[in-house]
């Protein structure tokens, strides 16, 4: 981003997302984000491939965290902490993120083709986690499938997130949803 | 199906594999479907809504075979016994198709669009499964849970399946898949 456009990636999200709940995602155009955002079309093609990606361009930083978390976790810890404490790196991340967390997660919930894209995403995260895990030693299939129960926490953490009051706090609720799934195995 | 068509839909399934393998799924085309299994298009489309359905037909009465078992599971089962029941019923349904499973796997693995509607299928029938648990009386977060876990476990025991040795079972996998998550969970 150039010095002449402060936080331009930042202006170009906010108009977006106003105007994918304004008006319905697939209507706007990336004209019409960019005139909201006072920037050029040509300013948000240099941050964003389509009108899509601004809606998922946090995962690769999401993804990376969490995948430097698991892989910095101590030496001698069981696959499954190795996980948490992925997920509380991503706890982490969220925090004072729920009101764009929500307001992205509605325009989502309305369009089935950014449902699916969300999918892919997840399905993308927990391969880079079971990749993490084996880079670890983890052996197949204990690697995916910690990742993929750590996968599930969030998802189901961070819709409890977002659905619930307004102090509730990621981390916990994922702290909370890996005990859950621990009791739920083990035949709770 | 009519009776002057005897197994149209087997011997459409079977020729859009075959096709899809030799040329790939792109470039196939419902014509030559329906030619090369000596049937008309409007067979076909009275059968299939388009040419990927041939590949995710199945996927409705899976659905509906782990849904059912997971409400015929004994009133006192544990959500994850319920879940158990449900894929055991599934690994059943399976049971001489790992030759067919084997092409469509391969067919799915090099198209990017099939590997994400094969991700929503897999979404659905985790969604259905937790409506099953539901049913049971299971509160969330433990009903999503559970068949989130479930689902993890099919689908990384049906990959080893169609990737290994030809005489594997793939119930015995799944339960095999099960106990791992188990131990996962349990911090192993």
């Amino acid at each position: 981003m150039g010095r002449w456009e402060p936080n331009a990636r930042g202006r170009l999200e906010q108009a977006a997302l106003e105007l994918y709940l304004e008006r319905g995602f697939a209507p706007t155009t990336v004209t019409e984000i960019a005139k909201r955002a006072g920037l050029t079309e040509r300013t948000f093609f240099r941050h964003f491939a389509d009108k899509r990606e601004v809606l998922f361009s946090g995962s690769e930083m999401l993804q990376q965290a969490l995948v430097d978390a698991v892989a910095g976790a101590p030496g001698e810890a069981a696959p499954i902490d190795a996980v948490a404490a992925g997920l509380d790196t991503v706890g982490d991340l969220f925090r004072d993120r729920r009101p764009h967390s929500l307001r992205r997660q509605s325009v989502i919930a309305a369009n089935p083709e950014l449902q699916e894209r969300e999918l892919i995403k997840l399905a993308r995260l927990s391969a880079a986690t079971a990749g993490a895990l084996r880079a670890r030693g983890v052996p197949e299939p204990a690697a995916s499938l910690a990742a993929e129960a750590g996968t599930a926490v969030f998802r189901i953490a961070f819709e409890r997130w977002v659905d619930g009051p307004q102090d509730e706090d990621l981390t916990q609720l994922i702290r909370g949803s890996l005990a859950e799934l621990k009791a739920v195995t083990a035949g709770a």
